[in-house]
């Protein structure tokens, strides 16, 4: 039996971070999040968001966004609304209309929470970065709250999104890692995996990596969250897997649970700065 | 005998691709190189790009920057000479007071045609970019140049700079790659070389790869430019390979000539732009 590494008590130790940050705040954070009101899936998530932040004492609040909001309108309703708020989160899938590529025009960088814009990306690369995408930091605080050495480690990366596996690259680079990164078009993904130490998986794909893709010294991260016949799943077969690696987080309960909290302790880091 | 990956044929493509921009404007393109009075090897490289601009019809100025200059009293001469030019290089080394994290607060990323700055370096990661730090484009250049197939090749990039290793990754990525990047903390560099299609060196240090980094197979990118014994070598040991790989740069004469062409190439795209 792999050692299952439980997202809760990764939370409890972001809880206190972001306890002792508040303590050193005279007014409540609050949070803003845009939100397309036509996506049920966002909408429960940022519900989560909402709940927990004002159980911790932050002020999470929701826009909503209409789903035909033309690119122009939805810049003046950031323009508008910013003001109320120390962060803001574009919740995902954006609204059809609006150009991904000129969000930066938009959104403030000392707001932006989870590092949507060029400028905040940019500064992961120059390892000058305050904050991160929250689910690529939450794959990080897993692996040093668990203690698993970092420095000189292969890691393989399945996923090159821009909110995860892109800039996952250049915070493991900061950990002295060996990255590799895997997607669609790489050849043998498994002789990667195999020979990783650790594999973080955020392919988008439910159940897509099974035993075969690990050893029993791997370390698996799995970023997914699907939904298969009514249940939430991982990118990894966990059952398929559980007993033939040596760690793996579970979904959900695992990477999922962290980044919400790391989205909240993201805001007190920016309010910080 | 290897395939000599040269330079030279692919500056030739990038000068008729130069030659094609010049001829839709009206005016000659102004670059202003910020160079530290006191770096010789600077000099050398900033009178080459000044020689290469002249001859392609791109006015290119050295700006002399005292070694000792304060980052306030730098930041003043760029914005009091700013506007004379099209785009801008600062020359590393920086001088000793700049402080290279501020450089975003200095430089107008619509100038900025070496990609510093942190928004520039962020398009890269949203693959959002027109340009990228030249060297990095230069070794995609002369890959794609010798058609040398980058969807799903393996490629290991030795070295993690902000300007060459880590914006590289990113560009590989838009091109189907799967990358490994290693540095000073991997463990054993050659199993990654010797299972990489394509290895790309960039580690600042004089012939370190020897031929027991490689196969007959492998296609090796020299970026290094070091000073060894009064001559120009790379970061592989060029004669020790030459005869055991399928491809390599020669140095000089390989990406650092390239280099300089797609620095003048990327002036003239973000006049496009």
């Amino acid at each position: 039996m792999s050692t299952i590494l439980s997202g809760k008590e990764v939370v409890k130790s972001l809880k206190e971070k972001i306890k002792e940050k508040l303590n050193k705040l005279n007014s409540v954070p609050k949070l803003g999040i845009y939100l397309k009101t036509d996506d049920d899936p966002a909408r429960v998530y940022s519900n989560s968001i909402v709940k927990k932040a004002k159980k911790v004492g932050i002020d999470a609040q929701i826009i909503e966004v209409d789903p035909n909001i033309t690119h122009e309108d939805f810049e003046k309703l950031y323009k508008d609304t910013e003001g109320s708020f120390d962060g803001v989160i574009f919740q995902r899938p954006f609204p059809k209309n609006v150009d991904i590529n000129l969000i930066n025009n938009i959104i403030d960088p000392k707001k932006d929470i989870d590092s949507v814009s060029s400028y905040n990306l940019g500064k992961i690369i120059q390892s000058n970065n305050i904050i991160a995408p929250a689910t690529a930091v939450a794959v990080i605080d897993i692996l040093k709250y668990y203690d698993i050495p970092l420095k000189g480690a292969n890691v393989a990366i399945i996923g090159r999104s821009v909110s995860v596996g892109r800039p996952l690259v250049m915070l493991l680079l900061q950990e002295h890692v060996t990255p590799t990164v895997c997607h669609t078009k790489t050849k043998d993904i498994p002789s990667i995996t195999k020979n990783a130490d650790i594999v973080v998986v955020s392919a988008g794909r439910p159940k897509l990596l099974t035993k075969e893709y690990f050893t029993t010294e791997s370390i698996v991260i799995d970023v997914g969250i699907n939904v298969l016949e009514g249940k939430i799943v991982g990118d990894v077969d966990f059952d398929d897997v559980v007993d033939s690696v040596k760690a793996i987080t579970p979904v959900p309960g695992g990477v999922g649970t962290v980044t919400t909290y790391r989205l909240l302790l993201n805001l007190l880091e920016v309010m910080d700065a």
